[in-house]
């Protein structure tokens, strides 16, 4: 697989990760969430790892970048689904994943992009 | 691995599709699938196959099975994301996915399942 379907859910893009990422398909993924960022609008983007068993450094790093260039563009970034022994490893690891919000399913990962909608409507344009 | 994730969206199951199934896969999405939609009390179940380049008859008769047991638990059962070219070769095929709605995206998908909710939620309990 080349690509990693990148799912619009109303302003929110959806991942869902199954398969251990190499350097190529992070660097696909993360291209093809910023361009689909801005192509749909979106505000946020959730990242599904509960097909995970480990989350290793590079892993780590990845969500970490998809984070930091998401909100530049604007968009918030949660993590939904991680297993107890990933997140353990994670603290292990020092990795922090500033930056990112977590949930533990998709339904409270919406609901925590949601209300940021409804903030932008009342700010802008 | 073993088991494709299942994400719970509102009262809506999404699957995403992005390796190639094999029959354990396939037995297990089946079973994993109808254990998730009595437990979360799911009226559809949306199932990406954006990923996938080709759809063979294996695949065809999988999504029929998932339809059919669906149906009978009293949920939708809904394929987004199919790509031009595997509609032409499921045509070809002489797979007609009988009782399996289809829609562009997860948007147009999610939106085939909710008017059921609400006639589900005027007929009953």
């Amino acid at each position: 697989m080349d690509r990693i379907p990148i799912l619009k859910l109303g302003n929110a893009l959806l991942v869902t990760i199954q398969v251990d990422m190499h350097d190529q398909l992070a660097t696909a993924l993360e291209e093809d969430l910023t361009s689909r960022i801005v192509e749909c609008n979106a505000r946020g983007v959730l990242i599904d790892i509960s097909a995970l068993e480990i989350v290793d450094s590079f892993m780590g790093r990845m969500l970490d970048n998809i984070a930091a260039v998401s909100r530049i563009l604007d968009a918030d970034t949660v993590v939904v689904g991680m297993r107890p022994a990933v997140a353990i490893t994670l603290v292990e690891l020092g990795l922090s994943l500033n930056g990112v919000k977590t949930a533990l399913n998709v339904d409270r990962g919406m609901a925590l992009i949601r209300p940021q909608l409804i903030a932008g409507d009342d700010d802008g344009d």
